[in-house]
């Protein structure tokens, strides 16, 4: 039976009206950053929601919460477990899905198992990791990299954001003891796999008419920080020759990667921005500027990257402006285990596979354990804005396919698909 | 005798200590933007420097202070009188000296007379203009604006800084009563002439060897608000030709108001920018951002304006995005009385004339009363920026300047100029 047909629809509305009202703002976008309030709320909603269900909710020592569905019977640490889940905060003016949209689907697929009278023969574990979108302390996944070892520990409780605090001082205030971050063996080893379910973030399931796809790599990207520093100045007495505005190199970096990015087949943005002094009528004395590129290989993004640094050094240097190009939270191609995405068209039968440009921590994780993802349809494509949506029915055709791979992989499958 | 023979410079050196530690930040730049802490403190300071000096300190409707030195016996209102004086708020990380110069050279100016032992036989007003940069609420000159009437009492309360508060609570808590904003025949009809003596922020002072000029001119200029809509979208998984991204047609614009400057001459800058929802990760919805331009004459300002406009449009229209271009404080050519810069001449001899593309309330005012103004030289032409700086004998050459020209105003110059 679907998780429709079980009555899961109600429970899949409930989720959302419980989680739907934190971290709103006025243009209907989100701005739950990382251990903001309406971060830490988001979090205590999803203790609660999971506490609701029986579930044993663990911290980790970098912050990622798990929520524990454990075999009767099960004694001592889990292993081998089945885990979903994604993230909880939100790019500034997020939308609701990006993230959420796993987490509230993680749980449900565990009440459909139970609806249907199934009981886990292994550990099964829905996961919020910590700081998915970096739009606070600047480095995405921060929570699952910090797991992973991909980020040190003493790197990241220096992160700091735009009003000086520090990852550290964000943390501590949200109860976590920052002296034990870092790669976390103990919770990596309770995992047997990960699937992330998350909404689609481009049209390919719009394109080929499915509600639901598997993910099957993530293309390679980065953000590189270009500093250029000039000098402020009247902006109506001082001579265009004795100008160093590093506005113009900067406008120059804009346009270059959009040229670049259609000549080699990728994608970059220059989507922030912070201008010193600010002023309508001053000479800007720097311009810090993040650069989003990705593209299928490697070689695209450093064509890429490589080009746009170079046209911007020539402006700058035209401009007397200096230029500092600072690589940030760059990822390598990641391929999820075929192992995994074999086994989940097995289970899902006529579902299409795609890549993806965007950043999860599925990504990240697979450097350390088996992982795949599924993709629900978006009708528009649109995310990262408050327009970001995904039919219902679609969602809970999302929710539908995560509980058949749950089910297959916590062992008592077969007979309960059939149903 | 100069101001450094009668001791002045201690006076002069003084009046600095008091006033540079108000409102400076860790850069040593300064930021008094108006009606806030700092700029009240500032306009404190002043109040107790004026009735120090025994000056009868007024504040005018539209927030102006004026600190008058009356004849022995003279009663009722002032009328006729030689005005001098500047503004006390600064652009972010603005410079010491611009306005402040001019507010502490006019001091000085009252106390080298009365060293010489000079009574006035005219009134004489040491005027600080309300919210000369505009820094805070966007409109440049509002406080001498708003007493010329060039800007509506209506619509100078409703301006509204980055924090939401507007102009009206702004002034109301500095204890102004916004209900009688609005032009002020009152105040500008006891104004005789207005001299204002200004840092020069650039470097035809240096070029031509001298530590003084007279003001003769004001270059047209103006702000130009640019507004680009796209849509916000996931900088990692729309596709180069779904996006509506703003920061397209931004950098354009950039580009092209310096070479449309070059081409015609006149000056371009854009030093003031907010983008929407400013994330690392996410194509911008809205990118805002401020032309100032300016040039020798109207048709050069034009054809700026006109041409970048243009061009922003033709890139937006192919990027899919909407542009709004809205004309900001914009001031046409203003040429300072010549009967004024005359009298100047005369007075202070073989001193350079110039014009100017920096907007000061003496420009505003010049459309009501007859004015003009004193530049003291500048070394680095910088200006707007903490990097400004103004040797100190040019800066009392600037108060013997003033002086002399005050002495000969107010009717008893000749003997004194001589001595």
């Amino acid at each position: 039976m679907s998780a429709a047909a079980l009555g899961i629809g109600d429970t899949f509305d409930q989720l959302w009206s419980g989680l739907l009202p934190i971290g709103v703002g006025s243009s209907g976008g989100y701005r739950r950053f990382a251990w903001s309030d309406a971060d830490l709320e988001a979090r205590s909603w999803f203790v609660t929601a999971a506490r609701a269900r029986g579930l044993d909710v663990q911290t980790d020592r970098n912050g990622n919460l798990w929520a524990w569905w454990l075999p009767a019977g099960w004694s001592g640490e889990p292993r081998d477990a089945f885990v979903t889940g994604s993230h909880l905060d939100s790019v500034p003016d997020g939308g609701a899905f990006d993230g959420p949209l796993g987490v509230i689907s993680a749980l449900c697929a565990i009440d459909v198992l139970r609806s249907r009278g199934v009981a886990p023969l292994r550990p099964v574990a829905v996961a919020v990791f910590a700081d998915e979108e970096g739009a606070r302390f600047g480095v995405a996944c921060a929570g699952s990299r910090l797991a992973t070892g991909t980020l040190a520990a003493d790197a990241a409780r220096a992160l700091t954001d735009v009003d000086g605090v520090t990852l550290d001082q964000a943390m501590r205030r949200a109860g976590i003891d920052t002296a034990h971050l870092g790669r976390d063996d103990d919770a990596l080893g309770r995992v047997g796999v990960f699937v992330e379910l998350h909404i689609e973030q481009g049209r390919v399931l719009v394109d080929l008419d499915a509600a639901v796809g598997i993910g099957t790599s993530i293309w390679p990207h980065g953000r590189w920080r270009f500093s250029f520093v000039g000098q402020a100045n009247h902006a109506g007495t001082t001579r265009l020759v004795d100008r160093r505005d590093p506005m113009l190199p900067f406008a120059t970096a804009v346009l270059s990667a959009r040229a670049l990015a259609e000549q080699h087949g990728g994608v970059a943005t220059f989507g922030r921005l912070r201008v010193e002094p600010n002023g309508t009528n001053a000479v800007p004395s720097k311009v810090t500027a993040w650069l989003d590129a990705r593209g299928q290989d490697q070689a695209v993004v450093d064509a890429i990257v490589d080009g746009v640094s170079a046209l911007a050094h020539d402006r700058a240097a035209t401009e007397h402006v200096q230029l500092t190009v600072t690589a940030e939270s760059v990822s390598g191609v990641v391929t999820f285990s075929t192992e995994v995405t074999a086994r989940l068209r097995r289970v899902l039968g006529s579902v299409p596979a795609l890549g993806t440009g965007a950043g999860h921590d599925a990504g990240v994780l697979s450097t350390a354990i088996p992982t795949a993802m599924l993709f629900v349809r978006n009708p528009t494509g649109v995310s990262h804005s408050p327009d970001e949506f995904a039919e219902r029915a679609d969602c809970l055709a999302g929710v539908d396919a995560l509980a058949a791979v749950m089910s297959d992989w916590v062992g008592v499958a077969d007979s309960v698909e059939a149903s």
